[in-house]
């Protein structure tokens, strides 16, 4: 018997695929208004663990957390002239409060440099209160032309890292750190996603930063996605913030700061990046169910069997779940590999009666017969090869596809399938003809992959793709 | 030498006391627009100990979470004729985006039975998804015309938890269990703060209930404040939004609905519970700092040690942070105080050369001297016995300034420092009478304590009070 098509082929339309998986893993589904998202109970726990693994690691890095509001006063974004010419389009504005139009209309904070320097202002007073380190999760609001679950939407969720520090210097260094010990250590680690760090061209810059540094991933279909950003602000927003404090010499100086953020959006980077034709593929080190425990047939002990195994690896700390539902075994199996649970393990009749139980892994289509009693020893090693096999085929992909090129004529061919590795003139020109081919530079790296403190080092090697 | 004087006494003034421990405490601060607030780090922590215990318990309860748009379409408002008119003069109102005037405005969520309930349509098949139990964290905005901050804010944060039943008494129950397992167990166990759960009357029931059931605590002054409300829909918004199931039976039917929710506000009832003219008390159980060992002065090993028990408290999940600033001890002392750390340990160098530490309880006034050795064990003996101590002091309050009355006169006279208890008639004259008074019913009980069914019951008893 053939089996049932679950989902669009990606071969056949990745964006087709993109879209079904989100439907059929009940991931996601578009809110009613323009633009907007419901997130279901399954992308939630999703973006819950990447929240829990992403703020203990901005934690460890000194930063706070706080909260500001979701309403800025118009007049703040009017403040830095290229930062208001970059978000005014995507702005939604409140104009009627508690039934009366207001005096001056509030924008949804599309991110928040504006209001948070404001505060700083009043709490900064002398380098002794420096680095002033907070972060916020929050919802922010971009009205979005083309919408796309996870990818781009008017609302989606975020954290925004904003910074004061010292010196230049200091606030450089700690955007920085922000983007190797936080996100591309969260990226790699936990998404087994490798990604490439480097820095933004100017004019792929935050509006109203100096630079901007990024983590870019190369998704299923070849294409790049950027994954986070760290941006070194300079002074701008505290020269018309006016956030000054005294330095140990006792005179005054503006604050040198920045601002690092990555979104709901690193959802749709890993289904697009670990997905195949049955659905998501979760890493273990990520997935809110590691193991599932079937019961195929309730008979000759099986469902006992599978709730004590159940029980058993939720002490040892194995995120599991049970799964003794008396739907048929078939479809339920089926929905496990759509949720990308990397480890699903079976229990019927047959197996108790030989003291076995199947395990079947979502990283590559195959199935092991293993002793019951090994389980508890033998599921944790399983759980790291999935994540390290995810991790390689990743990297396998992202290599593959990858071409060293010295013209925008091969950098726009191998762009049609992956990345293109070229030398960067830092001129302008370049990147301005690989933008009417509709490729962009995704980043700037140095030759020997490490990441510029400046746009404007020598030596620089673009990485070119088509982007989402 | 007198001490200088950190606060407004409560004695002086209650409100100016509540405002001055904020500020002091570094907990929040009034945001740029009208009733917005900043949660500066510290609230900020505070608030995320209250979400992780308040969410580990609403998921023991079965509940996922999930996430809704921000926006709603105004018309979704519409359907429900009591919600839309108990909300609309609290609208905040979305009439751009993305530089163009919208075709049909948006409405900042106030809470989301609607929208929820648009989806809740989609996902509902048949008995088999029931109950269907969801729960989300969010900013909510209701126009506030008398801002004050965590008590009322135009933007606060919440948790608003969304739920469908095959039957009005699986609903009620599972209202009445979140009221009790979650918010009761919550406010009672880790917040110290003994609540009164009750129905509320008909007038004082959530814009489109059938029944709403509270969590009541008495303040520092006397005065009540709703911490927490949990509601019974019935099929209203299932009518509406046509949130149907099939039965066994093979019949469609409407989902019987609760909802129910805690926010920000429980902050602002935790200082006017527990906090003295010295700052903030908190309970342990709570404190994002249980205790912090503070550097008298380092000389003689004092940093050393100090740099060592700490590690060794941390080590024995004992929530601790090491003060070793070489600002006056002093000052450290009354920052500590003002922020309510449940024990303060100082070393100086004479502590160390007795092999003892000074502990200092923040819930009374003592200073106890006990050997470096046996604090490992002796720490999480005191700050039990501070958890205890609070809601004592908490629950001897309520019980002194609780009066038994018969008249409308003598209940007013009670509220003016506390509770009144009285009969209720059921009526609806004793209320608007009451409220004539300024005095509302906060909420009904059985004559044993225990929390009605219905506000329609007999010989229910009405708790009275002035409310926040």
């Amino acid at each position: 018997m053939a089996k049932a098509r679950v989902l669009t082929p990606k071969s056949e339309s990745f964006p087709d695929w993109y879209q079904d998986v989100i439907a059929k893993a009940e991931l996601a589904e578009n809110g009613p208004a323009r633009g907007t998202m419901v997130i279901r109970p399954y992308g939630w726990a999703i973006w819950e663990r990447m929240q829990a693994e992403v703020d203990r690691r901005i934690k460890d890095a000194g930063a706070q957390n706080a909260y500001f509001p979701l309403f800025i006063p118009e007049s703040y974004l009017h403040k830095e002239a290229e930062h208001v010419e970059g978000f005014s389009p995507e702005l939604a504005v409140v104009t009627h409060g508690g039934g009366k139009e207001l005096e001056e209309p509030l924008v949804v904070r599309p991110t928040s440099e504006t209001v948070i320097n404001a505060y700083f202002s009043k709490w900064l007073q002398s380098y002794r209160d420096l680095p002033l380190l907070i972060n916020q999760w929050a919802n922010v609001v971009r009205w979005e032309l083309r919408p796309r679950l996870f990818l781009r939407t008017t609302e989606f969720l975020w954290q925004e890292g904003h910074t004061c520090h010292a010196s230049e210097a200091d606030a450089r260094d700690y955007a920085l750190r922000i983007l190797s010990e936080v996100y591309e250590q969260f990226m790699v680690d936990v998404l087994a996603i490798p990604v490439l760090t480097g820095a933004k061209t100017e004019n792929e810059r935050f509006a109203g930063a100096d630079q901007t540094w990024t983590c870019e991933a190369m998704m299923g279909d070849g294409k790049a996605l950027q994954m986070g950003t760290s941006h070194l602000l300079g002074q701008n927003f505290a020269k018309v913030f006016d956030t000054q404090f005294l330095t140990e010499a006792g005179e005054r100086e503006y604050a040198w700061q920045t601002s690092w953020g990555v979104s709901t959006r690193m959802v749709g980077g890993l289904i697009m990046v670990h997905g195949d034709d049955a659905g998501l593929r979760l890493p273990p080190a990520l997935a809110p169910v590691q193991v599932v425990v079937v019961v195929v047939r309730d008979e000759g002990g099986a469902g006992e069997k599978a709730e004590a195994l159940a029980k058993q690896l939720k002490a040892a700390e194995i995120r599991t779940e049970l799964d003794a539902r008396d739907t048929p075994f078939g479809r339920r199996a089926v929905e496990w590999e759509l949720k990308g649970v990397p480890v699903r393990i079976e229990l019927g009749p047959r197996d108790i009666a030989s003291g076995n139980a199947i395990v079947v892994r979502r990283d590559r289509a195959e199935k092991e017969t293993t002793p019951l009693d090994g389980l508890p020893v033998r599921l944790p090693e399983v759980l790291d090869e999935i994540q390290q096999s995810l991790m390689q085929q990743a990297k396998d992909r992202q290599e593959h596809r990858t071409a060293d090129v010295a013209t925008v004529g091969e950098a726009v061919g191998a762009a049609r399938t992956g990345f293109a590795r070229m030398p960067w003139d830092g001129a302008g020109e370049l990147e301005d003809k690989l933008n009417q081919e509709g490729v962009s530079v995704r980043c700037l790296r140095r030759t020997d992959g490490s990441v510029p403190l400046s746009s404007d080092e020598d030596d620089l090697v673009a990485v070119v793709a088509r982007a989402y």
